[in-house]
Parts: structure tokens; sequence; C-alpha cells
């Protein structure tokens, strides 16, 4: 029969492993940035960025804060390449939990299933790189209150208690996508959009300046899902395609585009579409809609003395439909042409309505909808 | 004072939650892929796949057996996107040991320092999809011994204990793309080749089936590092600059494109580049060149019965310059163009020399070759 000896000595075993297991060697935290070209220093070779002539000033990822709005496909991966860049801070917004059906995207683990995506996440990236200091919101920033708090937080959220320097979005829908949009607006707040297709072979950046580039509502959808989500769809046994290799695209091209702007090299593509099953990558520049439905929109517009005519340019290679999440789509061609006719599959309506001028000097306006019209008949031709 | 009894029920509880810590909720194995849409199925968004009529047969993907040697910032992150997408079988060889100066890269986490590369990887990955068989080599392919086991693994490993589906080349040497390269000529072995550059932001893919596309030997890089590897230019106080953002967008491309060749659907994009500072994406084609001095090249060429003269198809946008990895980069342009000089800066030499004519026939190998001054001449104009 053991002693109490013995068993005291079990219990100590026991413990430490308890310790290591649970605690998992973290690595301490470190002060400052170095580029000494050691195996033990996590940065060397972010800092050879430096002498490659790529990026001057690398330390300086250490004073930006970057909101992430969404924490699933897209956004737990950007928010892991952050975190690994050594940003300074990170704010993440979620409301979901983690499934073992999100297992088919990077990030999350099955032993995570449970917890909410912002906890979850919180932890593996605290445990990745304990420098970065992570804010998390768990809630949806599409109601009164929690959309006051967001924009609150978008506003004196970052480490010296001012803006952030860039908010993300990561989202599935959208209503989210239109609430970062009314709060950047506001803000005069620079972000990016991004998106993934509901077939997972397709995705999206866009870099939004509010009053320099389109907004969100400037060149909105023509077609989304009313009142459906995710959820809802679920519950007849449908759901979303996604896959790892387009979502850690896009998430690479999210964060290595923010990269670009926090750091300032190279340059910021302002709309980078993915075409998975061709390998094509469409890119092109949206202007502000001088008559876009948000009125701070205008109003960025505006103070930003925007002196050319509002024009939609020509992309690069191909006209490309401003694709969306799940749930909003394009229902058919004579939907998006006939406007008249305003018919939409069940389910689905219009996100918004061809606004009438109230503008007194008519013809930018026209020109305005020349173009338009141009683009329509440009969808149409696809 | 406790009694035996207090501290044996003690130990019963740390016991558990050892079992807690170390176990972490592992998910079962899933026996058969199933495309019902419910919370617990990690398949679920991947079955959609077939209904979005984007694959027909998904779960073949369950009978691939996929090679991926070196695993570091590519290498993990294509087999973990592999792993997520439910591949049947993964084959990983590399040699080294994690270390904190990987943390700027995906996948690896702090508390798995000091582990070889290939154990740290598939404990991870065996956690996220356990339905997964994963083998491990921990070894240098390039010495004799390991390449003639690799070259037994390629032929034989995969889950019918034939040839693998696919190798994927994820290494960030030349001597090792070479072994690659030689092995997969000599089993007529489908692979792609991938590289990132040595300051991070370009990165490439390429498609090689062995008589039909260029081979590695085909079309090398002009110049390459001699002797030296990463590891010596460490002691130096200097190494190459790496993201995370480069990185997991080039194993997005490589596995997005093995998927696309292992479940026949969309086209495999023979040669994408990816230059970061402008999100330029150039492809291009390459025929095998008939004077490879890779004779196993050479003879599945004349088994593929390849009828075109060889010749270097024009780029769609603008020529590239085969970048590579640390260590392998064109020193200068006169360098490049002007082959009588045949001088290079220390540590550098040249991989292969022109070689000399031994076909009677001398019309295509003129042919051929004026293509390659074609080449020179706008490499030159870059």
């Amino acid at each position: 029969m053991a002693t109490v000896e013995d068993l005291m000595r079990k219990i100590e075993i026991l413990e430490s492993q308890l310790r290591d297991a649970q605690s998992r060697k973290q690595r301490v935290k470190i002060d400052k940035m170095s580029s000494e070209v050691v195996d033990s220093n996590p940065y060397s070779r972010l800092m050879a960025l430096k002498r490659m002539g790529i990026v001057n000033n690398y330390e300086q990822i250490r004073e930006c804060t970057v909101a992430v709005v969404g924490v699933g496909g897209v956004g737990s991966v950007t928010a892991e390449m952050l975190t690994r860049c050594g940003i300074g801070k990170l704010i993440l917004f979620d409301y979901d939990k983690v499934e073992l059906a999100n297992m088919n995207r990077l990030f999350f683990q099955p032993h995570q299933c449970g917890l909410s995506k912002v906890d979850a996440a919180a932890a593996t990236l605290q445990e990745i790189n304990p420098d970065v200091v992570i804010e998390t919101h768990n809630f949806n920033i599409t109601t009164l209150d929690n959309f006051n708090t967001f924009l609150d937080r978008i506003r004196l959220g970052s480490l010296s208690s001012g803006p952030v320097d860039l908010v993300l979005s990561c989202v599935d829908n959208f209503e989210a996508r239109m609430a970062i949009n009314t709060a950047c607006n506001e803000l005069g707040q620079t972000w990016f959009e991004s998106g993934v297709s509901e077939n997972a072979v397709s995705g999206h950046i866009q870099f939004i300046c509010p009053g320099e580039t389109a907004c969100f509502a400037c060149a909105p959808p023509l077609v989304v899902a009313s009142n459906i989500d995710e959820k809802t769809l679920k519950k007849d046994g449908v759901c979303a395609a996604s896959l790892p290799t387009t979502m850690g695209i896009v998430a690479g091209f999210l964060v290595q585009n923010s990269l670009k702007y926090l750091l300032k090299f190279g340059q910021v593509t302002k709309y980078l579409g993915y075409s998975a099953l061709t390998d094509f990558f469409p890119t092109m520049e949206l202007k502000p809609n001088t008559t876009c439905e948000d009125s701070f929109c205008r109003k960025q517009q505006s103070t930003k003395k925007l002196i050319e005519k509002p024009i939609v340019e020509p992309p690069k290679e191909e006209t490309v439909v401003h694709e969306e999440d799940w749930g909003i789509t394009l229902v058919d061609e004579s939907a998006v042409v006939d406007e008249s006719k305003k018919e939409v599959a069940k389910g689905l309506s219009y996100a918004y309505e061809v606004p009438v001028s109230d503008v007194t000097s008519e013809e930018p306006v026209v020109q305005e909808e020349g173009d338009l019209d141009d683009l329509m008949a440009k969808l149409k031709s696809l």
C-alpha cells in the first residue's frame, strides 16, 4: 500500500504535468522588436524586411490597432496573420460559437467547439504571440446598443485611446457590412471589405476610404437576402460551401494590403477579386457615388473636396460583378437588367432603390447614371 | 492532515484533468463523408461543393494521397488545408525543428519549439482531422539513402500501396527541388513546385507533368547559391525575410490547384506567380526542353510522344523571371544576359551550363535556342 509520502509525490508530479499541459510553454513577452538572427527571435524574419529594402519601419506595426469584424473563415486567419506579424492591438467582434462544421476552414480546432469564436481566437492568438494586445466583443454589431459600442471602440479603441488604424470586415452578411459601412462613413474611418462567394470558389477584398473611394452603399449588391441568414438556411438542410484555400487566400490578400497600408510600402489595391476556377484576379477602382444613400458618405465626399465628376472607371480586364457572400447574390440577368420589373426570387429583395435625383444641377447626375447604365450593359453582356 | 483517501481522490481528479488537458476533446473518426447540414458535421461545407455544382465527386478526396516535401511556411499550411479538406493520406518529409523564429508564419505554435516539424505537424493535423492518415519522414531527402526511401514512398506510399496522386514541393533550396524533380521524372510522377522569394513579397506555383510540361531542370534558375543554406547564413546574422501572408497565399494557390487536379474541376494553372507589392499574378506555360539535362525527362518526353517543336510560349502579360527561394537569385542583369562572362558573385554559381547540342537534326535545336534568346532579351528589358 502506498504511503502518504508516495501519494504526495505523485500529486506533485501530476500537478506539474497539468501545469505543463495547460500552459504549454508559453513564450515570454518581448519588449522591443529585434533584428537579431537567432532561432529564439520570433521577429527576425519580419525585421529582415528592412534589410531587404521592402519596409522602412517594420517596428511601427507595434503601434497599430486593427479591428477585425467577424472571426470566421476569413476573419480568424486574418487575425492570426496580424498576430504573427506582431500587430500592436487587435479588437475582435463576433457573436458566433465554434462548431465542428467550421473545421473545413483554417484556425479553429475541434477541442474549441462550443466556445465563443472571440474567446477561442483570443486564447490561441495570445498563445501564439503574447506581445499583441487583444480586446474581444462577443456581440452582434447590428443591434442598436451594440452598434454604439462598436462605433465607440472604432473611435477610441487604439493603443493610444484614439481611432483604430484600420477596420477589416470579414463578415458574411449584408446587414453587418452595412453596419460597418455606416460606422466608418460617420467616423471617416478607412476600412477593407472582404467576401467569399457561397460556392466557395471566388472572393474579393475592397479598400474603402470614406469620401475618396466608393463606400459599400455607393455600389451595393443589387439583390440581397431578406431576413434569411445561414442559420435559417441550415434548418432546411442547405448551407453555403466553403474551402480553406479560398478563405486563406482572401485573408492573405486582406492582410497583405493592410500591411502595405499601415507600413506604407508597395501599392494598396483598391479592389482585388479572385476566381479560383481559372486563377483570374480582376482589379478595379470605384469612385464614390455623389447620390449615395448614406448621408455621411456624401458629407465625407464634400469634405474631401472631390473635384472630379463621379465616374465608374473601366476595370482593367473584365467587368466584375460585385459578388457577395452567402445570401447575397444576383438572381438572374433579367432581374438585374430590367429595373422596371422589380421582381426577385422568394426570400430576396432589392437592397436599394435607384435614387431619385434631388440635385439642382443635372449634369453630373446624368453623367453618373449614364455610367451606371454602362455598367449594367456590361453586366448583361457577361 | 489529509488522509490517504483524500489524497487518492485528489489524484483521481488530477488524472482526469490531465487526461482532459492532454486529449482536449478530440473528435471521433467519421467513416463516411456526409452532406448533412448540422453543426457537428465537419464535412458539410465541403460536400456543399457538390450541391453548388462545383465538384461532382467530393468524397473521392478520401482516396487521394499527397506527399508534402518541406513542412515550413508553405508546406505546413498546405498540409493543414489538405487535412481540413479531408484528404485520404498525407506523407510529410522534413528534417528541421520548430523554432521561435518560425512563428511569423502560420501553423506552428511556440509550445512546439524543439519538436521536429513533421512530428509537431502530424500531432496538430491529427487533432484537427483524425480521419486523415498521416505518415512522416524526419530526414533530408537529398542524401543517397534517404533519396531511395523518398523514391519508394512516392512509388508505393498511397492508401492502396501504389504511387501517390501528387507530390507538392514546399522546400526552400535548389538541391531539394532537384531531388524531387529527379524522383518525379524517373517515376513519371505529377507534382507542383512552389516557392517564395527571399524578400517575402513574391512567390509562385508551377505544375509539372513529366514529359508534358517543362520540368525543373528544363528551365532551372540561372544562378543558385552554392553550398550555402539558411543555417550558414544565419551565423553571419543574415536571414531571408518571410511573411505569413505571402506564404499563406502561395499555400492557398498550391492546394486550390491540387484540389482542381485531384477532383477534376476548373482549370489547373500551369504557372501562377504572385507579386505582393502590386498584386500582379503572371501566368505562363512552359513546354519541356528536348535537350534537358535530366535523361528521365527526355525519356518521358518521348513516351508522351510529344510532336510539337519545343517552344517557350509567350507569357500572357509580362515575362516572368523564374524566381527562387532563399539563396537562389539572379545576381544582376549582365550576369544573366552575358553568358560568355560566366562570373557571378561570391557564394553563387551557375546552376547549369548551356547544353552542347548532340542532336543530328539541327532545326529544332536552333528553334529552341532562338526562343531562349528571346526570353533572355525579354528578361533584359524588364
